[in-house]
């Protein structure tokens, strides 16, 4: 077993956070501690929290992660938000409103350049806080961006965060999200116009493609973050959505499937570096390299012309 | 030679457009196309426009195409942003900026769902308009979220957009971007406080890591998009900044990587459908993919082990 892994799972922080840095750097430490992790964990609660800057999503999730943790549950925070003070170091306030102590673990993924993609990094992260134990994983980002959408697939629950008075031309992004929020939430409710923003919203959602019968319908919760005003509704409300996931099958359904594109990422990852080393072996790989970047062929021929070759040295006459 | 991607090289609009939905579909068509169109192209000046919604990204995109088509240019327009007016058809006033005709191509990639992730289909978008002949392609995108800076990796030159009098708030992500930028606009620059804007701008990149003697220095270009001022400096900077790359050698350097990298996820690929398929036909495949959904082995060693047996079988004693 890796030694990292071993002390993670025993609920060790600082082996947790190098852990994490090993897998983020990718290479073999990177499969040898994500299989070490293997079978332990499947219990977290993925809940990403999404919305323009502004919205005050970091004193939401702060002040989530404190209720949360009141109500026993052990929270970890992964902020992909360049624009969040997690990334930096939380703000006073929001570091009081989350507690601190062995029941929290935050971690900002700000940083560029994750070799394989900032969304699989994302998902390395969650699979080691969900084996560490956390009960809960609160994903913050950006909601503005596609490739944002992304990151969100990794969570079991989308809370869409927006503001009464941001100009439409801010949120105009959320009729594009509009099908990805399990839960909305207007925060900031103590500014004038949130009833108004709490009811465009529903309208919104009505209007949507019908919901067949026993489906999820989207709460809309008024949150005042600062104040702590509705944060217990929407812990309440996240909760009620994985009871909802895990009695209707979803959550098992999203585990398998899971398990199934992890496993072909590991095939495609594993014969590559099978291939590559044999054909760099006899220089085949060097060859078809040269050949692809000079525009002679292009790569997908090149792949299989290559292949072909190993299986053929591979295959003794 | 596939046909679609034999009229595409023809100049066919319709087969581009065709295409185009082909290779994001994924699938096998996706090879067949971008083998067809290889060695096509490679001459296309890459040009992300990024920055926070409400910067006037579109107006701005609408207007530097119009100007570098009446220079003669060819002029792909991608928006990724879903809150940009091109992912449901531009406005009037920016359809008259661009001007319609042969030389002028939009694409919105904002619908969700790409096979193998979105910043792939955007490569894929950006190849097929290359081998179509356009001279500049421009890629717009909300630079808010880190998702999206990976897709701005596809560009040669990072145009990043900011307006004065947005607040800190909503521009905190320019400290995370202002690597990324080769070129800085301050659009909306006929509001009161865009001088400060740009002085800012400027302090800031002056704060940065020192560059060394030849390195590109990013301008601050002040624009007012709607009435077209300062349009024809950004797009002499934009070539300034093409012809750099390409006489610094980074432009080959970037091709060769971007060769290598498609080398790679072709080997890759390829591989993991041949091995599927032999491990499918013997049942190893489905045997595999159970234990590694209830958990008894994890995917890495399942890998492993179905390459090992795969290996085997193919290798008569």
């Amino acid at each position: 077993l890796n030694p990292l892994a071993e002390r993670l799972l025993q609920g060790d922080r600082r082996a947790l956070a190098r852990a994490i840095t090993a897998v983020e750097n990718g290479g073999p430490e990177r499969a040898e501690i994500l299989r070490a992790v293997h079978g332990h964990g499947g219990q977290a609660h993925v809940v990403g929290i999404t919305g323009a800057p502004g919205a005050g999503k970091s004193t939401l999730v702060a002040g989530l992660a404190g209720r949360m943790r009141d109500a026993g549950a052990r929270v970890g925070v992964i902020a992909v938000d360049p624009s969040s003070p997690f990334s930096g170091g939380a703000l006073l306030g929001d570091r009081i409103r989350m507690g601190t102590g062995e029941g929290l673990f935050i971690r900002s993924l700000a940083s560029r350049g994750h070799l394989g993609g900032l969304s699989r990094a994302t998902g390395d992260v969650v699979r080691l806080l969900d084996a560490a134990g956390f009960d809960v994983i609160l994903l913050e980002t950006v909601g503005a961006g596609q490739g944002e959408v992304e990151i969100m697939r990794l969570a079991h629950t989308t809370v869409v965060v927006s503001v009464p008075g941001l100009g439409d031309d801010v949120q105009a992004f959320k009729a594009g999200i509009l099908e990805i929020g399990d839960i909305f939430v207007v925060n900031k409710a103590d500014l004038p116009g949130a009833n108004q923003t709490a009811r465009d919203l529903m309208a919104m959602l009505a209007l949507g493609a019908p919901r067949p019968q026993g489906a999820w319908r989207p709460p809309v919760i008024q949150t005042a973050a600062v104040k702590g005003d509705g944060l217990d509704q929407l812990r309440q409300a996240i909760a009620d959505h994985g009871r909802f996931l895990r009695e209707s099958g979803r959550w098992a359904e999203r585990a398998a499937a899971d398990a199934r594109r992890r496993f072909e990422e590991a095939v495609a990852e594993a014969a590559l570096r099978r291939v590559q080393a044999q054909a760099e072996a006899s220089g085949a790989w060097q060859q078809a390299l040269a050949a692809v970047e000079t525009g002679r062929v292009d790569p997908f021929t090149a792949a299989e012309r290559l292949l072909e070759a190993t299986v053929r040295e591979a295959t003794p006459r």
